[in-house]
């Protein structure tokens, strides 16, 4: 008998989960589809953004994580097309396209940054969701600091030393908490004109409270933190306009303010990837706001029980957009597939088993939401360390990992400030010539 | 009384090192000006473009390297002038342009890869000066694979797997022995549809043997050893077209013969930065054909004790291109600015002491020469670790460098091989723009 062919479309949690839970299986051929050469661990590329981690601790190579996975494949591309009645998906590398038949599908194509429909937000106030973005930021922090070691006027100085996070989540918490920590213990030293400690670090959210998700006591508590490392936190503050030089804020009493900044990271807001609409229209399931799909209770889009969708693309029961969403979602999918290639009745429907969050907000600072118990500070931070030390693939990156945060921790180091020109302005380049800018393979 | 006023300009091996030699004087106010924001430990860059290492380790930044030297500031900026009768440095940051003044001046400005009159073969094949340079090649090196498995006809699935390194120095040969690495080792088991183990690697240079430096006996031992590895070593071949998809060589005989490969390296040929030529010309100094700057036995230019060059942009005594060179004259310019303000009589000439050379070749395998004393194998290698472990810089590099060494060298794998669609594409973006791309300041 043939093999059963499947394909996984991402090599986030939910792809690489799924892939790796139909190992050893002989009589299934998996090909993963990804955008990307590697795996991301989306929750430290904070770390990367301010300089703890290199890029490799973050994003090992998806083939050599699957390398012994002998039914497994991986190949480059973006997909394109999903054609549901031929099973077929369409992926595009450069100018190269692949048509990739399967049998069974898992979709796993994450999400992307949201900007509400101000799409020209983004070259001003970039998002964290990609190893490209966490260095071009990586880039924007540390080289606001040298601009403004080479200010000509105070005013010049003070707005390139105001930093603004967009969005109070835990990726804003941590990239705000970071940015202090930066400002107020890495490169105290540094300068000779300016006064790194001076610098103002700004948390915005349109929400009541800070890291919602996490309820009202840690919200608080994690507030509190933030403003002792001296941390402005505005909460029921929308950004109506971004441009190169600084941003406007509306409170909610209705009255707005321009902020002089220059470095501004936006951390609000997802949108699922465009194959979730193209799914849903398909298909005939509705979409929510955030352009993710609604799928039937066992993760698969209606009348085609062979196509799954996991992890931020779907909407159901108000998951979170966490990464256990997508790892537990992964694995569902998967043993639904070998349920059927065995013979086995399905699985009841998808159940998420909420392990909880955690989000840092500082060195030997967290809090963390596990079930019904709350922690903060350094407990939570303890048991940050420990899930994520867990997490991160490989023992290799594990120990250079536990090194890098030693030498921020306990040490006011960051060991990979490192920022090069393409890299702070490669998007401009590429944005700057949109559609004239085509690569193509080099035997094209 | 004022203090002196010194200014360095580069942050490489000279730059660093004679900012370094004047720490802990009261009496010196010293400015160092360069284009990157790091100092770029270049002897190493081959294991950034082949993903043993990261960006961080070997390019730590230069203001935290001196962040407790009190009497020097750093300030990024390329330079384009040196007026030496005001005695002003004018450096450009985006759209700003600085003055400096000085009373003592140290030039280190170093070199740039030179494709010997064609710059046209550099989109095609790239050099290996700068982080951008290493990260763009590594990019190019692990996509080869990618696109590799792919190919849809054997013909373009070998060329993808065809690698040429042009230039048989040090650069070129621990690039072809790393690529080599990498396919027979690293990517072994990675690919399903190519066999990486059948890559094929190329090292071409015009001189008749490899790693000419090192004599005629470690020269032979190193391409015996490279050739063990499948490296073809091709001597007395002369690279006269590069295009996208291949090059054409010529062999000491005249004929011509075209080589179709995706990935080239160029590792040939040096040329000094522009302000050699700017001095020379101010000065009446000459220049030589790599365009580097005679100056006077005491490193100065003519007419201008004030004014010391340091390092690759110096021609004297047919120096070699090496960090040494660059560290002792860094050194001794820092000396003689010392004597004067101490009113002490200059020291005698600059006179270089070899302390050797060496290259690596693969695991294990290196060849050195020190003195009259020639290694080769793995008793060089040794001495490669223990010298290279001692001039990386900090302790927290040290010791992840060591263990990304012990994964590549012990182990098969690579900690840092992430690739990202704008490292890999930035250049090519950039160059289209041309003079278009013009990046401000946020706040201009």
């Amino acid at each position: 008998m043939a093999a059963h062919r499947v394909v996984v479309i991402g090599s986030g949690f939910g792809g690489l989960f799924s892939t790796q839970a139909l190992r050893g299986r002989g009589d299934v051929e998996l090909t993963l589809i990804a955008k990307t050469t590697h795996h991301l661990f989306q929750p430290l590329l904070y770390q990367v953004a301010t300089g703890i981690l290199s890029e490799g601790e973050i994003a090992p190579s998806t083939r050599e994580v699957l390398a012994r996975q002998d039914n497994a494949r991986v190949i480059l591309g973006t997909v394109t097309e999903i054609d549901l009645e031929a099973r077929t998906v369409t992926s595009v590398v450069l100018d190269q396209t692949t048509v990739t038949p399967y049998d069974s599908l898992v979709v796993a194509a994450g999400a992307g940054q949201s900007w509400f429909g101000n799409d020209h937000f983004a070259a001003h106030a970039p998002g964290m969701k990609s190893i490209d973005d966490a260095l071009e930021l990586r880039g924007r922090i540390f080289s606001a600091f040298e601009w403004a070691e080479l200010a000509t006027t105070p005013e010049d100085a003070a707005a390139y030393l105001t930093f603004v996070v967009v969005g109070a989540g835990p990726t804003g918490v941590e990239m705000a908490g970071q940015i202090a920590e930066l400002s107020r213990r890495t490169l105290a030293r540094d300068f000779r004109s300016i006064d790194p400690t001076s610098a103002r670090i700004i948390l915005l959210d349109a929400a009541p409270q800070v890291l919602p998700a996490f309820g009202e006591g840690l919200g608080a508590s994690a507030q509190a933190r933030l403003e002792a490392m001296g941390v402005e936190v505005r909460l029921g503050a929308r950004v109506v306009d971004v441009d190169e030089s600084g941003l406007v804020v509306e409170s909610a009493n209705g009255t707005r303010e321009r902020i002089e900044s220059a470095c501004k990271v936006w951390a609000a807001g997802v949108q699922a990837s465009p194959l979730a609409a193209q799914l849903a229209e398909r298909s005939g399931a509705g979409l929510d706001r955030a352009g993710r799909i609604e799928v039937l209770p066992d993760l698969t889009v209606p009348g085609h029980p062979e196509v799954f969708v996991v992890g931020d693309m779907i909407s159901l029961n108000q998951l979170p957009g966490v990464a256990q969403v997508a790892i537990q979602g992964g694995r569902y999918a998967a043993r639904q597939i070998a349920n059927r290639l065995d013979g086995r009745p399905a699985d009841g429907p998808f159940t998420y088993r909420d392990k909880g969050s955690m989000a840092t907000i500082s060195r030997f600072s967290a809090v963390a939401s596990i079930g019904r118990l709350q922690f903060s500070g350094f407990v939570a931070w303890v048991l940050w360390l420990a899930v994520h030390l867990v997490y991160i693939i490989g023992f290799k990156h594990r120990v250079t990992t536990l090194l890098h945060w030693a030498v921020s921790f306990l040490g006011r180091g960051r060991s990979e400030r490192t920022v090069t020109h393409r890299q702070l302005f490669a998007r401009a380049a590429m944005e700057q010539l949109g559609d004239d800018f085509r690569p193509t393979l080099p035997l094209s």
